[in-house]
């Protein structure tokens, strides 16, 4: 059974936690470095009410990590789209409905506001994550095209 | 040869003209309708810093749009990426390089922005397009996953 979690807005004090999630990753961990170079994004964040970036707080202690964007757009006759970035978990809460959790709010947030749509991309290398979205009744009808400057 | 072409931010005149763009289209034919549903969302993406609602202008003409998106985000030690969304080249100028114009366009300006990534979605059923953005250089590492809501 997952334990008590509260889903709440990063602040400040969060971001050391944050980026030590994204660096627990089997993918992340080459990406990330310095807490230093993050201040300035977590204020274009922070300043930005499209932009959300949220924790899972469980017993006081930052246990999974997700960014949510909600996206303005002309297509499907102006509904806007939730986008979901940058999902973690730590290592010590996986396997325990955490990430469930999480997504599961993430999608109740982007119903209550109205979107249209909820999207992510996956990494292909991540295939227990794109099963793990699937349960969760997002379909895989999309290339996730990316090229790194 | 392509025609000359600016690359400006729409205006609420351009609306109509990118409506029928989008509705011009396979797969988004059925999704889009009357114009009036759009002007709300116009305006929302016109007010937002983040969101550029674009258009590709020949000789006066609406040929083609996009919508680039700046995301910031804590990964990739901070750097924003930027999102590409709702493309399109009207019937009438395609097969004249006008798209590869514009994702090369779009992809300056991230550039220029400093952005660490520029990312989009294609629908699968589009073969043409996903190959078309490899020539550009993207590559389809992610899976693409969506949730109408």
């Amino acid at each position: 059974m997952p334990a008590d979690v509260t889903f709440r807005t990063a602040t400040k004090d969060d971001v050391p936690a944050i980026v030590a999630l994204l660096a627990d990753d089997a993918i992340g961990s080459g990406r990330e470095g310095d807490v230093d170079a993050y201040w300035a994004a977590f204020a274009a964040i922070d300043a930005d009410p499209r932009n959300h970036l949220i924790v899972a707080d469980v017993e006081g202690e930052v246990a999974g990590t997700l960014q949510l964007t909600f996206i303005p757009g002309l297509s499907r006759k102006g509904t806007e789209r939730a986008q979901i970035e940058a999902v973690r978990v730590g290592s010590a809460h996986r396997g325990r409905g955490l990430g469930h959790q999480m997504i599961e709010w993430a999608i109740g947030e982007a119903r209550r506001r109205g979107c249209g749509l909820v999207q992510l991309t996956s990494d292909k290398r991540r295939e227990d994550a794109i099963r793990f979205y699937e349960t969760l009744g997002f379909e895989a009808t999309h290339e996730g095209m990316k090229l790194p400057l």
